[in-house]
C-alpha cells in the first residue's frame, strides 16, 4: 500500500469539500500496540468491580455532554445530518451509557447461578457448582456512517462491550473521523479519570480496509461488533471464521423491514398509514437500517388510493444530502436497478442535490420472480408489492431475514392472520403491529437483531440492555471456597442480585 | 460414491466382529424429505405450548426406561463400555430429559421482558415492547462415540433442542448405529404419543461423511450441534460458515483439561491427589472429553514422590477395550507422538488388547517449545509437566482453550495465586479447586463449554439447563394487543414465570 493512500480527510457531504485536518491510517505497529495494551488492560478490567465500570460509563456520558456542542457541530459537517437530529442522537448515546451503568448497578444481568453441594447424594456426591457471565476480551468496534454518535465510537457496541468488562478498540469511521476523534478523546479522558488502564480504550483510523482487516485477524482480539453494509459485514464474518482461532462477529447489516398492510386497516385508516409510512421511510433521508423498504399492499381500489396518497406525500418531499458520496451513488444505482427490473415509479420527490425520495410499485408475481426487487436500497425509497390474498403466504415465505417486520391490521383481522404472523416471526427480530419500524427504543426488552442477512448472529441484539450479553462467556466455578469466588457468586449475596439458587430465583443469600 | 460404501455395520470393539444388521446411508431424497418434514413440523412446534414439549421429553424418558435393557445391551456390544457405566448413562439421559421438562414447567428460562408504553413521554411516546426467547428451527445433532446414550440420539443436544421448540434431525453415530436405531424408535413413538408432527424427530444413518455434510448445508437446517473430534468439529464450522446463509454450529471438540498442583497441596496430600487423578484420567479407558491430560507438577522431591505414586497406580491399571478401532489407533499414535517429542514415559499400565494406560513427564521448557506435547491424546494417558515457580505463568499463558482447568491448592496458597486463577479463567469454561474434572453435573449452573478449540462457541454450554438457550433467538413484539402475544408476554402472567417488567424482576402480572 502506498503511503499516500493512508492519509485521508472527511468530506462535507453538503458541499463536497474536504474538511481538515488530515488523518493517517494506523500502522501495523500501532495496531499491535493497541491490541497488546487492550490485552493487558483486560487482565485488570476482568477483576474490576461492576461499580467501577458503571462509573466509567457515567464519566463518558458526562464528558460527551461537556463536549456536545463541538462534537455535534463536527458531526453535522461530516454527515450532513441536521443539528436537531444529532442533538437527539447525543441524548440517546448518553442515555444508553447511563442505562447500561444502571444495569451494572442492579447487577442481575450476569445470570449468576448456584447449585450447592450435597455430599451425601447417592450414587455420587453432588459438587458445588456456580456460574455467571464473564467478559470475553478485547472487542473491536466498527461504527456506522448513519449514526455518528449512537452507533459509532461511544455508541451501543462500545457501551455494551465496556459495560460487560471488555476493552474496546474502535475503528474510526472514514466518513466522520473528526467526530470519532473528539468522541475518542472523551473516552480516553474518562478511562483515565476512572483510574482504569489506558488500554481499556483505543481509537484507530483507517483510510481503507487494511486496519480493520488486521484488527479482525489479530490474535489478541476476542470479538468484533459491526454496523454497516452486508458486503462489509460478510467480509468480516469470513475473516473471523478463517482465523486459526475463530471469534464471534456481531454484524448488523441492515434490512428491508417489510410492512404488510391488511385490507381492513387500509380501508379504515389508509391515509393515516400512508402518512406514517411516508414519515418513516423518508426519515433522515431514509438512512436507517430499520427503514421500511418494502410494503405489501393488496390489489384493488383501497390499495390504489393508499398508494396515491403515499405518492402525493412523496412528490412533495424535499431531497436531502446523503451521508457520503458512496451512499449517494449506491442509492442512485439501487433506483436504477428497480427501474431495470421493471418496477413502476409512482412518484419521485422534489429535485435536489441528492437523496430524492421515491415510491415504486410491482405486482407480487414480479417480486417473487426477481428477488432483487426486495433487496435493500439504502435511502428514501420504498417498493409497494401489490398482492392478491392467495399470493400473500408465498410472498411472506419468500422474504429473507430482516431486523423488523410490521403488520397494519384492524383488531378483527388479527385472528385470521395468526399463521402469517407466526411465519413473519421467523423472518425478523422485532415484529410491530400498527406502528412503524424506525425509532428503536433503547430498553431492556428491545431486540435489534434478526435472521441472516439482517445480522450475522440472529440470536442476539445490538440495542437494549441484552446487548451486554454478546460480549460475555459463561464460566463455572466448582468446589471454590467462598473467598475465591467472584462477589456475585458468594453465599452472602452482598450485591443483592437475583440469582438461581438450587433451581429457584431469589435475591437473598444462598 | 459407490453403493457399497453406503452400507455399513457396527463392530464389536471387544472382539472386532461385525454386528448385524446392515445399515444404509440416507439417500439425498431421504435427507431432503427429513429436512422438509422438520421445517413443516417447526411451524406447528413453535405454536405448541411448553407443556406439550415437557410431556414429549417425559415420554422419551419413559420410553427409554421401558427399552433400557435392550438399548443398554446393544450399546455395550457396540461401544465395549461396561454395563454398569451404561446403566448410569441411561439414568443421566433420562434425568436430563426430565430436568429440561421441569425447566419448561417452571417457564422462566425464556427470559421474558416487558417494557410498557408511555404515550405521554417527551419528546417521543414510548412504545410497548416485549420480548422472549423463541425456537430457531430444525437442528441437526451429531452424537459422540463416547456417550452412546447421554450425548447421542436422545442426549443433551437433542433434549435441549426439542425443549426449546425445535425439530431435531439426528445423524446416527456410525460406531453405534444399533443403539441409535433403538433410541430413535423411542423418540419416534414418543413424538406420536405426544400428538406432535412426525417431522419433529428424524434419524438418518451415514456410513461416512456425506449425509452429515448434506445436512449441515441444507437450506432448511437452522443450527448444528456436534460432540466429537476437533477435525470433525472444524469441518462442520467451515461448512456452516460457507453456506449462503451461515448458521450456528455448537461443536464440543474435547480438550486436555489441565490440572495445576501447587506445592502445598502436593506436600499435604500428594498421595490422595495421585489417587484421584489416576481414577480421573483412566476412568472409562480415558475416553472422556474432561479427561485430565496434562498435569503441572513443580520440580523437586515432593513432585517426584507424587509422580512415583501416580506411576505405581498406573502400572497396575488394566487395559480396556476402546470405543472404536479408529480411536484405538489414534491413541497409539498419540503415545508415539509423545515419545517422539522426547517425553519420558514414567509408567505404562498392564498389557492388554488395547487402551494401555500411561503417565509421561516433560520439563516445562520442553512443553513450551513443543506445543504438541499439550495436545489432546484421547485415552488413558496424562502428561506431567515439571515446572519451576518462575515458569508457571508462562506455562499457563501458553495453554489453549479447554473445557476445564483444575487447581489443587491448600487454603493458604489461594490468595497468592489469585492472578493465575484469573488467567486460567480465560482458558476454560469450568474451573475446579481440589476436585477432578471428569463427571459433569447436569444442573442449572453447569458450564460445559470453553474457548476455542475446546468448543466452537465458547460463550455457551452443552450441559445443564442453559443449553436450551443455544437453540433460541430473541424476538420482540412491539405494539401487540394482548391476545396476539405469546402467553409468556401477556400482562396477566398466567404461567407465573419470572419476567423483567419495566426493568424489575417479578413473577407477578405486568
Amino acid at each position: 500500500m502506498s503511503v499516500a493512500s493512508t492519509i485521508f480527510q472527511a468530506l462535507d457531504p453538503a458541499t463536497g469539500e474536504a474538511l481538515p485536518p488530515e488523518y493517517a491510517s494506523a500502522s501495523p505497529e500501532e495496531i499491535d500496540l493497541a491490541c497488546a495494551r487492550a490485552a493487558e488492560a483486560f487482565e485488570v478490567l476482568r477483576a474490576t468491580p461492576a461499580a467501577a465500570r458503571a462509573a466509567l460509563l457515567r464519566g463518558i456520558a458526562q464528558g460527551l455532554e461537556a463536549q456536545a456542542p463541538g462534537v455535534i457541530e463536527r458531526a453535522h459537517r461530516e454527515s450532513a445530518l441536521p443539528l436537531a437530529r444529532l442533538q437527539g442522537e447525543m441524548g440517546r448515546t448518553c442515555g444508553q451509557l447511563r442505562l447500561f451503568a444502571a444495569v451494572l448497578d442492579e447487577g442481575s444481568w450476569v445470570d449468576a447461578r448456584i447449585d450447592r453441594a450435597d455430599p451425601g447424594r447417592q450414587p455420587l456426591p453432588k459438587p458445588d457448582v456456580r456460574s455467571m457471565r464473564r467478559p470475553l476480551g478485547p472487542v473491536v468496534v466498527f461504527g456506522a456512517s448513519n449514526f455518528p454518535l449512537a452507533f459509532s465510537v461511544a455508541g451501543g457496541d462500545t457501551a455494551a462491550a465496556l459495560a460487560a468488562g471488555n476493552p474496546v478498540i474502535a475503528k474510526a469511521h472514514p466518513a466522520h473521523p473528526g467526530t470519532c476523534e473528539r468522541v475518542g478523546q472523551v473516552l480516553v479522558d474518562a478511562v483515565r479519570q476512572a483510574g482504569l488502564p489506558a488500554g481499556t480504550f483505543a481509537l484507530l483510523f483507517d483510510a481503507g480496509y487494511e486496519v480493520g482487516r488486521a484488527l479482525v485477524q489479530h490474535p489478541r482480539v476476542a470479538a468484533v461488533a459491526f454496523t454497516g453494509s452486508r458486503t462489509g459485514g460478510e467480509a468480516l464474518m469470513r475473516l473471523a471464521a478463517g482465523r486459526p482461532h475463530p471469534i464471534p462477529v456481531y454484524a448488523e447489516m441492515g434490512s428491508v423491514n417489510p410492512v404488510l398492510i391488511l385490507p381492513g386497516a387500509l380501508r379504515a385508516r389508509g391515509a393515516a398509514i400512508a402518512q406514517g409510512l411516508h414519515a418513516s421511510f423518508t426519515l433522515g433521508v431514509g438512512q436507517f437500517c430499520t427503514n421500511p423498504g418494502v410494503v405489501l399492499v393488496e390489489e384493488g381500489p383501497d390499495g390504489d388510493a393508499f398508494l396515491a396518497a403515499l405518492a402525493q406525500l412523496t412528490a412533495a418531499t424535499a431531497a436531502g444530502p446523503m451521508l457520503t458520496p458512496g451512499i449517494c451513488q449506491s442509492y442512485e444505482k439501487g433506483q436504477e436497478r428497480l427501474a431495470a427490473l421493471g418496477a413502476e415509479r409512482l412518484a419521485q420527490g422534489l429535485e435536489g442535490a441528492a437523496g430524492r425520495a421515491a415510491v415504486w410499485q410491482v405486482p407480487a408475481a414480479q417480486a417473487l420472480a426477481h428477488p432483487q426487487l426486495l433487496e435493500e436500497v439504502f435511502g428514501p425509497s420504498t417498493v409497494a408489492v401489490r398482492y392478491r390474498r392467495a399470493e400473500l403466504e408465498a410472498l411472506l415465505r419468500h422474504l429473507d431475514g430482516h431486523l423488523t417486520a410490521t403488520v397494519h391490521a384492524e383488531p378483527d383481522e388479527l385472528p385470521e392472520i395468526a399463521p402469517l404472523l407466526s411465519l413473519l416471526e421467523t423472518k425478523a427480530g422485532r415484529l410491530l403491529i400498527n406502528q412503524f419500524p424506525t425509532g428503536v427504543e433503547v430498553c431492556p426488552a428491545m431486540v435489534h437483531g434478526g435472521p441472516f442477512p439482517a445480522t450475522s448472529d440472529g440470536c442476539s441484539t445490538s440495542v437494549g440492555t441484552r446487548s451486554l450479553e454478546r460480549f460475555t462467556r459463561l464460566v463455572a466455578y466448582q468446589g471454590f471456597p467462598q473467598e475465591a469466588l467472584p462477589p456475585e457468586l458468594r453465599d452472602e449475596n452482598a450485591l443483592g442480585i437475583w440469582r438461581l439458587v438450587d433451581g429457584a430465583w431469589t435475591d437473598g443469600s444462598a
